[in-house]
């Protein structure tokens, strides 16, 4: 396994979704869909999750052309899918349906010559499943872990648990404030990180991203994009290109950490200009190097 | 007058403010009274406003030790009241009372040596009366006007044809969103620019503020502050730094607007401190260069 070979535990899923601009029904998604792909443009990824019999197996083809190693994925029953959608505001997914499926009953089973992985990424996933991938892997460089409301409300103490034993934790700002009750994104962050992380990275949508260590604060501005298509998997694509970078980069000081971030975002912009991974299918790297360039730009002072 | 003076049109208000932090009664407020102590620590400011015979001597004292020349604020009637709270997530004034009083009928009387003003902040009152300031005076270099939800509602045309006259339009992401009926930033800024002001600056409380021109775009990050106390009139500070920085630079080409948008960032940060303006009566010019490095910190990558 090479070095900087990222491991992604998330949900690939099937995903029918509607906002003002359209929708897609049955389009690839799930959080360890878009982190690998988004990760995939700085280091390799292998995936470990669970899709059904009926997944198109072309989804798994586009997931290979990004040479991403998708033999950690199961194959039982009938695929996760979820079905939601976004008003004008785009802020926020509203839930119509949620199909568990296969997910319901899945149980991590780690390829041995996945435990030596060196990245982790704890993509958005039921957090036993987070810990579960932690307990398999034997000594890892960097672990990195993203979760979600309906996790920190239904699952609080397990999440609470995984977030001791990783080293930066990713979450949105409604979020933070939820999971520590308190409407002050710093003091949010003391807390978190008075759990143990090193870093804790606090994703605000079109607001841009903020980073807190010990001792120091990074506001990341937000790219000002023209039209919001589709936010879907946004913040799994923040995640995913946010640990290819260290993971390319081979370190995580507070310096790279930074870089990371500003990478991380220009991934999920991208993606929010079309539907399901459509935007990323294009991607190329010099459009991520112009816009981490015009990222610079635009909080020069 | 010295070219760097700024004349200043608002309110000079007495405010009882509740906060989850505490509260205050008929402490000295207003857009005016606000604008003008910020722009008091890079350049010299003039009101023109109104208050009533009750208006506490102390208040206007204080404005005078800001070196700010008060003699264009009339004495009439009762001083403009507001009573207002905020609630835990202190993202909104809540309206308890408005008493307009003297600023009902209000009528800008300018005294001749205002009429060569260089530097115009058309500070949060009735559009009515920023134009009649507009008129009144000869030749400005720059006019930098703000406004507030309520004139929106009220006095949309009016506004409009303000905005077309100045030079910077200074509004909120919520105001941007209403005048302009679209919920992204972007285009509204763009439509704002269409109507004739050469820069649009939008202001994000705790996200910090976005600054629009023809072909670019600078994004300010917000100081991450412990507690905010009190945010009444931390847009004015917000808008009285950023045109007292430009009026002691004495150009706003677009370099000097993103530093006077920091600036104006840093004051608004303070005030949000402690009620009224008492943060701002004890701040020092260090402080302020203190805090405009740390924004630079914090943006770095």
């Amino acid at each position: 396994m090479a070095t900087n070979e990222v491991l992604i535990v998330g949900t690939v899923a099937l995903d029918s979704v509607k906002t003002p601009f359209g929708h897609v029904q049955n389009a690839l998604g799930g959080s360890a869909s878009y982190a690998s792909t988004a990760c995939s443009f700085f280091s390799p990824a292998r995936i470990i999750s669970i899709v059904g019999e009926d997944f198109p197996p072309e989804h798994l083809a586009f997931l290979q052309s990004r040479g991403i190693d998708t033999s950690g994925i199961k194959k039982e029953g009938k695929t996760f899918h979820w079905e939601g959608f976004y008003e004008f505001d785009m802020n926020e997914a509203k839930t119509i349906r949620t199909e568990l499926n296969s997910l319901a009953t899945f149980a991590i089973g780690m390829p041995p010559s996945y435990r030596d992985a060196k990245y982790l990424f704890l993509a958005n996933i039921d957090p036993k499943l987070q810990m579960d991938v932690l307990d398999a892997v034997n000594a890892p460089h960097l672990v990195v872990m993203d979760t979600m409301n309906f996790w920190i409300s239904s699952r609080k103490r397990e999440l609470l648990e995984v977030i001791r034993r990783v080293d930066v934790l990713v979450l949105n700002d409604g979020e933070a404030r939820q999971l520590f009750g308190t409407v002050s994104l710093l003091k949010a962050a003391r807390q978190a990180l008075s759990l143990g992380p090193e870093a804790v990275i606090i994703k605000k949508g079109e607001h841009g991203a903020l980073l807190f260590t010990d001792d120091r604060h990074f506001s990341a501005p937000g790219y000002p994009l023209e039209e919001v298509k589709d936010p879907t998997g946004c913040g799994d694509c923040f995640g995913g290109g946010l640990v290819g970078y260290l993971a390319k980069e081979g370190k995580h000081d507070e310096k790279t950490l930074r870089k990371a971030i500003v990478y991380g975002s220009v991934l999920a912009s991208y993606n929010a200009e079309d539907f399901s991974l459509n935007r990323l299918r294009t991607l190329k790297s010099g459009d991520i190097e112009g816009r981490y360039r015009e990222m610079k730009d635009i909080r020069e002072f």
